[in-house]
C-alpha cells in the first residue's frame, strides 16, 4: 500500500508493515503511476496538487496535513469516506518562538535602538539607569499583563515561556475555564480585560467568527503603552484600524506575521505605519514533529482508531 | 540611626527598629546634615559622590551596591571596616530577558525583515515553507548549541529559559562542573567547545583576566553560522576582531548591549558593521528586588551576620 510524501521537506515516518512510501511534487498534479495510493501527506502543496489528489485518488483513505489550517483540503473535493487529520501542535514550538521574539523586540525596543545605532548615537533614553515601570511604556516583561487572544496549542505553549519571564499571562477563548493552569476568558468578555492590557497577542484562526476580531474598538480599549502582536491570521486584524491606531498613539507599538492579504502588497500603506514591525508569515512553516505524527496517524488509521486531530467529516 | 537612599530610584526597604531613611542625591556630595548616616546604598552615583562618602562618613558602617560590579566602590577609599555588598542577582532577570531579546531577534533574523520591509517586500526567503534547520544558518533554538561564557547569576536565569525553547545549553566559568543542572566547561577548554556552538552568549565581567577573552582565535574557531550576544561587558571583546568577523561572514551575526569605551564613539566604525546590533547598555540599569535586599543585608548587618554578596575586605 502507498502513502504519497511531499518532496517540499525531509520526511522518513516509520511505516506499519506492507506500506510503501514515496515521494511526489506537491505543486503538480499526481502522477498516474501512484493513482493507487491509499494514503496522502501534504505539506505546502499547489491547488493544482489537491485538485487533482481529490479527482484521481479512487483508493485514498485517509490524508495527513502537516499544516495546522486545514480549510484548502476541506475545501479540494476530496470523498467524504477519506479522513482529514489535521498537523495541530507541529507548529507550536516554531510559532511560539517567534511570538516571542517579536513580542520582546517589542518590549526591549529594539527598533528604536537599530534607529539610534543609524545614526551613531548611543542614546541615553534607552541605556542606563532606568525605571523598572515607567507610566507610559512596557519595558519589560516582569509585572507585564499578557492577554493571548486565541489559547489553543500556540498559545498554551507560548504562555508557560511568558509566565516565566515574568508576566501574568490569561488567554481568550470561545469559553471560559482554566487551561493548562492559566485563567482563561471568554471571547464576550473579552472587552473588559483590555484595559489592563499590556501585551495584547493574537493566535487566532482565520473563520467567519474571527474575522476583524481586533477592531478600532479593541484599539480603542487598550491603553496607550499597549503592545500588539499578530502570529493568527491577518484576517482576524482590521489593518486600517490597526494602522490609525499606531499613528494616533492609541498603541504604543505593534509587530505581525501575517497579513491581508498575502504577500501585503507592495503600495499598502501599512509598510510605512509608524512603530510596527512586519515579517513575512516566517513564525511557523517548517512543522516539527512531523515523521512521528505521520506514522502515529498512519498506525492509528490501519487500526480502525481515531486519528490525532481528526476532522469531523460528512 | 541613618541610611541614605539614593535618590536615583523609589525605595523604601523595611528598616529595622531605631533606623531612619534619607534619601540623597546621588550626583552630588553628602550633606553636612548626614555626616551621621551609619549604611549607605548606591545606585548610579557619580564619582563625587562616592569620594564624598567615602571622606565624610565617619560613622559609616555599611554599604549596600545595587549594582553587581562594586569596582568604583572598592576604588573610592572607603575605610577597610565599611562591610560591601554588591547587588549580585538584582540584575539577574532584566539582563537575561534582554539576552533572549538580542538572540532571538538575531535568531528569527527580525533586523532582514526590517530591511525587506523598508522595501516594502514580502520577502519569500524570509517566510513561508522553511527548512527547520538550514546548513548554514541558526534560525530556531530547537536543536541549537547554546554555549554561555560567564555562567552566573545571569547565566544560570538565563539558562533555563532558552532550554525551555528547545536548545542545548553549556556554561563556561573558571572551573568546570555542573551548575544548576547544566554542564560547565572551564575557561581552558573553551576552545574545543567553540567548533560546535551556534550561539555565543557573552556574561563576563570585566576583569584583568576576561580583557579581549573573545578574540580574533574565538571568531575563528566558531561556524560561519554562529551568532553571538555580549551583554556582559565591552571590554571582554576584541571590537575590532568582531568588526573582522562580520565583514568576512566568518561568523553570521552579532547583538551586543555593551562596548568599549561607552558610549560609543560617534565615529567608531564598530556602528556600521554589517549583521550587528547595538543597544546602549539598556540589557540592565534596573535594580529588581532591591527594597527586600536592603532590608536583609541591613537586619544581618545590625546581627552581626554575614551580608548577602559581602565583598572580601582589607
Ligand atoms: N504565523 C504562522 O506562521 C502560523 C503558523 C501556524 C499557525 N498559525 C495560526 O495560528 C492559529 C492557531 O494555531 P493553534 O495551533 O494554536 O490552533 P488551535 O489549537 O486550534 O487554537 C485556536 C484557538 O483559537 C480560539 N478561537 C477560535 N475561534 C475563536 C473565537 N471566535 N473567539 C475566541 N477564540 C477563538 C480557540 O478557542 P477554543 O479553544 O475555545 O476552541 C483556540 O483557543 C492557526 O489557526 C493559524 O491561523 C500561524
Ligand atoms: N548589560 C548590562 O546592563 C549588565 C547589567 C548587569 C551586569 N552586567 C554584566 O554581567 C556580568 C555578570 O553578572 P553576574 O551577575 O552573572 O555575575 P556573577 O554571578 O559574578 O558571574 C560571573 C561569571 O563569570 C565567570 N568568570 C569570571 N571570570 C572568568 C574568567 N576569567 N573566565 C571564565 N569565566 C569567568 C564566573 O566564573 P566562576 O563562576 O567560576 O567564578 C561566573 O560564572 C557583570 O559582571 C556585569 O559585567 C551587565
Amino acid at each position: 500500500m502507498k502513502i504519497l510524501l511531499p518532496d517540499t521537506m525531509p520526511l522518513s515516518p516509520a511505516l506499519p508493515e506492507g506500506w510503501e512510501p514515496v515521494v511526489v511534487d506537491a505543486r503538480a498534479e499526481i502522477p498516474a503511476e501512484h493513482r493507487d495510493a491509499r494514503a496522502l501527506v501534504v505539506w505546502g502543496p499547489s491547488r493544482r496538487h489537491l485538485a487533482s489528489a481529490a479527482s484521481s485518488l479512487p483508493d485514498l483513505e485517509m490524508i495527513q496535513s502537516l499544516s495546522a489550517g486545514i480549510d484548502a483540503i476541506e475545501a479540494a473535493g476530496f470523498a467524504p469516506s477519506v479522513r482529514i487529520a489535521a498537523g495541530a501542535g507541529l507548529h507550536s514550538a516554531t510559532v511560539s518562538e517567534h511570538a516571542l521574539a517579536l513580542i520582546l523586540a517589542l518590549v526591549r525596543r529594539l527598533p528604536e535602538s537599530a534607529a539610534a545605532q543609524e545614526r551613531h548615537e548611543w542614546s541615553r533614553e534607552l541605556g542606563g539607569v532606568q525605571e523598572l515601570h515607567p507610566a507610559d511604556r512596557i519595558t519589560t516583561l516582569l509585572g507585564a499583563d499578557v492577554l493571548i487572544w486565541g489559547f489553543g496549542e500556540i498559545g498554551q505553549t507560548l504562555a508557560p515561556i511568558l509566565r516565566s519571564l515574568g508576566a501574568t499571562v490569561r488567554g481568550v477563548a470561545r469559553s471560559a475555564g482554566e487551561r493548562s493552569g492559566f485563567e482563561v476568558i471568554a471571547e464576550a468578555d473579552v472587552a473588559a480585560a483590555l484595559r489592563g492590557t499590556d501585551v495584547l497577542v493574537n493566535i487566532l484562526p482565520a473563520t467567519a467568527a474571527t474575522r476583524h476580531a481586533v477592531d478600532a474598538d479593541v484599539f480603542a480599549a487598550l491603553p496607550d503603552r499597549a503592545l500588539f502582536v499578530n502570529v493568527g491570521r491577518g484576517d482576524t486584524v482590521d489593518q486600517e484600524a490597526l494602522r490609525t491606531a499606531l499613528e494616533t498613539g492609541q498603541i504604543r507599538a505593534a509587530a505581525i506575521d501575517v497579513t491581508s492579504p498575502e504577500p501585503l502588497p507592495a503600495e499598502d500603506p501599512l509598510w510605512d505605519a509608524p512603530h510596527l514591525l512586519i515579517t513575512p508569515h516566517g513564525a511557523g512553516g517548517r512543522p516539527v514533529g512531523a515523521d512521528a505524527r505521520i506514522a502515529e496517524n498512519l498506525a492509528a488509521h490501519v487500526a480502525g482508531r481515531p486519528l490525532y486531530a481528526e476532522a469531523p467529516r460528512g
